[in-house]
């Protein structure tokens, strides 16, 4: 047995790397093992530090001290300990990974609404947002289950709400996990008691794969009632989590951790909810991130419904009363319908959009990139549903991202002429 | 005892009558009994004839053959009875009354929204809404009870629902009645078994008036079980309906009376309703006549809550979900309390408008009156509410209805002055 590299051996020899067939390069994925456990997530100075430098580069300035003041501060004396290859072998020994965002399988359209959100926060760290709110982007994800997280992610819809549950409650949310699975979606939740757990349980009983984003360590049980709950997940599904295995459950990381149900899903459902609670701060964070906030009524006799009609009751947020899967489906599939023209018939890149997501892809301009605010008033619409119809223009190749905001993509440019051709046949 | 003089002396002599004390003249009140029995309420060509000649001269072209085909057509036969003086003598053996729109109780402001609906309507019978669904005014009232209509009506809310209601139902029903009539609200509605009678007895049982609006004679109990139900609403509050003594409820008659139950209230609320019900038609028409419609949610695995969802998904319907009296006051108060500024505090008569009001009254042009869809687009918000703000600044003499529309009332244009002294104490 060969002698294992040290962490500052691995990161010289990152600095030259390269993907190949999808994956990082073994520096990377060491660098944000290592990044995962050095700070807590949900901060924007770190991430930023990160993004900035590159994953590898931020490793050997926190290791050698040359990181910023504030960056170093959030590290504190971690910047001197290892664990990166203890926690990546700890995860290989429960069948866990770490995905990164140089991974193919890192749900990058969906994650983009963070990266977008955090754009908008200040410069100065101490007018960002506090971790427990803050839209940061992940650094890396332990994943624990034999599905790929963008496959599951990119059809799925979070089910949240009151771990004090009623019974109505509990069914409710076993039968639209159900009916979700059944036609395809993955239900992704919090694996809690009360309604996470039965949203979870009901896709199972559908014999469908379900993602559980937890706040602890993905080879930890917590609750540990729901031991045997998370080894059936990972039989087909996945547990999720940003922080390093054996990590504990600590009540902040719950709020952190809610930014994430809400950004890897095309929408949430809340089942249950109890006045200002939890569930409605979830909600409130997945409308902020242009995810569509949809909520189950109840009797107005029930305390555990008294939130889900606070919710419905708020024009600003904008939530859709859902009553069955029916609904949830016509919510969020009605992007996706509207976009996907079946292949055969696709005639040009513009064929089969939307009518919002035209008007966005016109308002995009040629040559220097502008922000989802501009495009949202060009385009006459909100900049919610810019922000939701851009990733899926970005995957057709149709608009680009750049440092200055959004612009053409080439691709999108060239097929002007297709356009034409495509406009010809209609008349 | 002298002779009763006949229907076509009384005409003959009401072509000179006048009002005196807020009470339309004997023949007046003859005219209008003997035209309730005359034609089935809500023909639009039949209102418009009697708004056009006056109810006397209507009686008497009608008695004497003299009146347009579409609207003889309507009468028949029954031009050459007359049971007139008879109704209003069994009226009064049950303490009833026939209220006229000659009349000071008379609930004018509120049924204004109905003569606007009308306006609406083409001039071709034949393409003019069906006596089920059209929106026209009555032509009088048959009241029972000690109330004044107008003062209960003034400050009311319907709550209507599903006959083959839940005990869920019931009991929210009850709880609304009973907390709106403790908050000072009048609860009007249908007298049927299930919601009806629930708001009823949650009104009473608070030792509030409350108003049935029936689709029979106030002097006939419908269904028959509810006569004790009828009796004590009658000691306090009353029983209204368009059709004269020992009128039947027949089936198509509660969908006439439906409309009159939205525009006699501030607002309708819904409380469990079937899919595709009656319920949700009322809530329908409440809306259109510029009523908010609320719905109170249930649970989503109730048949009778189905109808209350789909009410509450319907975005064009724009129903506002309430769980609770607090919330019902919340939406139908608001325009009270807007507009209603304390009258020692009133220094001019635009003071205390809302926001909403005044830019309305902005809108009205001085000398040719407009339409009501031209107010709100000029005014910049919804011609359903330019249609509920408009009778409200009518009231308080800022504008007049002509024949081609609204335009400033007198007083309001000779105010102006006022409203700049008003401002100037502000600067």
């Amino acid at each position: 047995m060969s002698a294992l590299p040290t962490l500052d051996e691995d990161m010289e020899q990152g600095l030259s790397e390269a993907a190949s067939d999808g994956l990082a390069g073994p520096a990377v994925r060491r660098a944000r093992a290592w990044l995962s456990r050095a700070a807590e997530p949900g901060s924007v100075a770190f991430w930023r530090f990160v993004d900035d430098v590159g994953p590898v580069e931020a490793v050997r300035r926190l290791r050698s001290g040359r990181a910023p003041d504030v960056v170093r501060a959030l590290v504190g004396a971690r910047a001197g300990q290892d664990a990166s290859l203890a926690d990546l072998l700890r995860a290989e020994r429960c069948d866990a990974r770490l995905v990164v965002p140089e991974d193919d399988e890192w749900p990058a359209h969906l994650l983009h609404c963070l990266t977008l959100a955090t754009g908008e926060e200040p410069d100065d760290p101490r007018h960002q947002s506090s971790r427990a709110t803050a839209p940061v982007p992940p650094l890396a994800l332990w994943v624990r289950g034999p599905a790929r997280l963008d496959e599951l992610a990119d059809r799925s819809v979070a089910i949240v709400g009151a771990r004090a549950s009623t019974a109505y409650g509990e069914h409710v949310a076993g039968e639209l996990g159900h009916q979700l699975g059944e036609r395809g979606w993955t239900v992704v939740s919090g694996g809690a008691f009360g309604i996470d757990a039965a949203a979870h349980r009901g896709a199972l009983a559908a014999d469908v794969p379900t993602v559980a984003v937890l706040a602890c360590g993905v080879d930890r049980a917590y609750p540990a009632a729901h031991g045997a709950l998370f080894h059936r997940i990972t039989e087909s599904g996945l547990l999720v989590s940003e922080w390093p295995p054996g990590a504990a459950p600590l009540k902040h990381r719950f709020l952190v951790r809610n930014r994430l149900i809400a950004a890897l899903t095309q929408g949430t459902v809340v089942v249950e909810a109890a006045a200002r609670s939890g569930a409605q701060a979830t909600a409130r964070r997945a409308q902020k991130l242009g995810r569509q906030v949809m909520v189950v009524p109840g009797p107005v006799t029930s305390a555990m419904s008294v939130g889900c009609h606070e919710l419905l009751r708020d024009p600003e947020l904008g939530a859709v009363l859902v009553a069955d899967a029916a609904h949830v489906v016509e919510t969020v599939g009605r992007l996706g319908e509207d976009l996907a023209a079946p292949p055969e018939r696709a005639t040009g890149p513009r064929d089969g959009l939307s009518d919002l997501a035209v008007r966005v892809l016109d308002a995009c301009p040629v040559r220097n990139g502008v922000s989802p605010e501009r495009l949202a008033r060009v385009a006459g619409c909100d900049v919610l549903d810019v922000l939701r119809v851009l990733p899926v223009l970005e995957l057709a190749d149709l608009v680009e991202a750049t440092d200055a905001g959004w612009r053409l993509a080439r691709g999108a440019r060239a097929g002007e002429g297709r356009g034409v051709t495509a406009g010809e046949q209609t008349a």
